[in-house]
């Protein structure tokens, strides 16, 4: 019997993050203001704290983590890295399937690794209180979880359908010590002016960023900040922590990845396994690195590489990435951490340099691969991380069909134990794909005719 | 900063269980048939498979772990031993606090230690399907879940209200591909009764166990037996790789505990830390062995040690156990797991023994301790683990007061992402306390009167 989990001690975690933006072999694309010049970190102050800021725009290769960090983060990392043998056995294949197990977290995935580093670092800055939206609530429990740890106030917006139809992770971040309220709410004026015209609606994330970044920068006590989970540069900074750990790891049992996989909605948890390795393809190693996306919310593997903004009401700067417009609303399919219109600038930088191969699953197959998952290696994955096990196990097959004995590593990028109603209505046939009509993208894309373009030339060394 | 994670590699897995009943100083009491004779293994026969008869009434100290079933258990074992640190600086306590992570299994509790070793001996006697009740539902999910690893068909009778309140439970069981109906059904003649009696009702542990075992019996194939989650012999030995590994792991570190605690219902998870140490006790280690339970089920601490039947239909045999009387119904405490009138005879012949040193808490408490835990140490617990963690809370305190450096352990018996109904009960303020009238103890002990006595001397070491 193969081992099946690959530790690492407490005294073998990183101490330093990766910064992809420093060996991207072109520069990375600017942020733009409404002027479309680029934003200066002046400007962003009254939204983050300038320690993140400079996170956020900085060249440097090596980031430290500071020390008080890696003693909150030891509560389940160094994360294991596990082999999924009984997987392999089901499938017959050649190949040798690894995972990252970001599951073991409290909050139940990868993304307490940049909360935590977000609380830290604006608490240092003497910031007393987060704001932030959530859809699903991963991001907001894992936010709530941060923010009781290291003393910060924590107020969560959380879409109102969502709200309503997942109350238990409400009960989590309220258990963490958070105040989760419905979006639209009735306490900023981008809420109340919905509310207005639309006193029935279901909510939307474009109105919850709205409505937390209000909340920020309206406190009259200068001391609430706003926090975003995934799609900034710091925010995959923080996560990468996941991918040299594995490396780490792989390390350990002389293995060399062929085949690196993980989910993208806004990019963080696949950045965060991916870019070390980014680095070491940039230096000639020969690796298949692959995004994968909702067929439902095509950004990487059918939208164009534009300017575009953040949020649904155009408040943000104007960010460099594959865009399906700031309008467009992803049908409800349940990998909800997915549904977001644009993607992080530095993945989708390393997809215009042909470093990444993009691809998309339906979320009928994605669940199909969840549940011969689940019933060969015993646990249940979210619906997100669903999407990249399609994708693993295409490429096993392949491997097979192939003779190769190829090493796959993948991203698990949390469970599913509160997402189990995308189970219960796939189990009763009752779930349905969704293809987007190019007509339809077309319309969406008419919005950013009069915005600056994204220009920027491949390498062309991939 | 002090490690807070001991991991002990899968080589290092434990390769025997430890099985207590060898080294009581008094023979443990055998199950009784209805005439008051003690129950032979063939009369077990139609209910269990020989092979885990025979471990039910071993006398040996140490049975073998097939590697088959330690091939899946290293999914999630050895489990980590950690330290609460963080707890320990909240309370500014000079204990040393370790507790055994059991809920990193995927169905999130120690009960797969036993459904995967029971899953296996079925297999390996030629049984094809298992039946079982559940009422929380997490050991119907933790059979669901080895069954389907295993290759058994799994019939789970979900108690009616359990099954309405927790959907999510039953979902779990359905992706690890089990059959789970809800209790009274009319599947079985003993469901049927009740039903025509009592259309409405909400059903009971006691009904789901009897339409189970019906279920097993009735099978014309012969290939179907019962299966139950804890207050058996071999479900305790089972779980004794918990403390077995804690062992190891804190002998790594060179610690050894002065305090052992966990949560007693059935009473199988705290055996399974506890036993490798009351053998220590036995052979003179100076340790106090605590299993807890709720005020409002007061098993050990009120009630007496009798012969009682294992379930409210008088249909099993009887049971030399502290006992509630068969005809209790525990009120309506979150703390599901804990709801049985009896406890396991190993436990509690090591209390009569004076081995062990029973304690209840109220459930308001527990979740007090439950947030406390959750804003330090940052994991949510099962309701049923919340009761340990108010016992582990008052020792550390007590230690502080006494200025004792003691080393307490703890079972951290599961996590509590799927019964965070509890959680929103406590925190808006919903939940009460109960207590049992004496005089209504006195009621349910009354049907005790015709039942053989249970007659044991303490050897008086204790």
């Amino acid at each position: 019997m193969e081992k099946v989990k690959i530790l690492l001690d407490e005294s073998d975690i990183p101490r330093q993050w990766y910064n992809l933006a420093a060996d991207l072999p072109t520069p990375l694309l600017p942020p733009l203001g409404p002027d479309g010049n680029p934003v200066s970190p002046d400007m962003l102050a009254p939204v983050f704290p300038m320690n993140l800021i400079e996170q956020e725009v900085s060249a440097e290769r090596w980031i430290d983590i500071p020390e008080e960090i890696l003693n909150i983060l030891y509560r389940w990392r160094p994360a294991p890295l596990r082999r999924a043998v009984y997987l392999e056995q089901h499938l017959d294949t050649p190949a040798r399937i690894y995972f990252k197990d970001e599951s073991m977290s409290p909050p139940g995935s990868h993304k307490p690794n940049t909360a935590v580093a977000q609380a830290w670092y604006n608490k240092q800055f003497g910031i007393e209180k987060l704001t932030t939206e959530t859809g699903a609530g991963q991001w907001g429990s894992a936010l709530a979880f941060a923010c009781q740890l290291i003393g910060l106030e924590c107020k969560v917006f959380m879409v109102r359908i969502s709200f309503d139809q997942k109350p238990f992770r409400k009960v989590m971040m309220q258990v963490w010590g958070a105040n989760c309220i419905a979006s639209p709410s009735s306490e900023t004026n981008a809420g109340r002016k919905v509310l207005e015209e639309m006193p029935d609606t279901p909510g939307s994330l474009g109105i919850a960023i709205s409505e937390a970044i209000e909340a920020a920068v309206t406190d009259p006590t200068g001391k609430t900040r706003y926090s975003l989970g995934s799609v900034l540069n710091h925010v995959l900074l923080h996560q990468t922590i996941i991918g040299l750990e594995a490396k780490k790891q792989l390390k350990k049992i002389g293995e060399k990845p062929d085949i690196i996989i993980g989910c993208a909605g806004g990019g963080s948890n696949f950045a965060g396994l991916s870019f070390p390795f980014v680095a070491d393809k940039i230096n000639g190693a020969d690796i298949t690195i692959i995004p994968v996306e909702p067929t439902a919310c095509p950004t990487m593997t059918r939208a164009p590489f534009v300017y575009d903004f953040g949020d649904t009401a155009c408040t943000t700067p104007l960010l460099a990435m594959h865009s399906l417009g700031h309008a467009f609303v992803p049908p409800p399919i349940h990998a909800g951490g997915l549904r977001y219109h644009g993607m992080a600038p530095l993945v989708c930088q390393a997809i215009v340099e042909g470093l990444l191969e993009p691809r998309s699953y339906h979320q009928l197959e994605s669940y199909n691969a969840a549940i011969t998952w689940a019933r060969t290696e015993g646990f249940i994955a979210a619906p997100e991380t669903s999407q990249a096990l399609a994708a693993v196990i295409d490429e096993a097959k392949k491997a097979k069909e192939e003779g190769k004995e190829k090493v796959i590593l993948f991203n698990y990028s949390g469970h599913g134990l509160m997402d189990l109603s995308g189970y219960d209505a796939f189990l009763s046939g009752k779930l349905v794909d969704y293809e987007l009509p190019d007509k339809e993208l077309q319309k969406y894309l008419k919005d950013l005719e009069n915005l600056p373009k994204a220009e920027m030339r491949k390498s062309g060394k991939w």
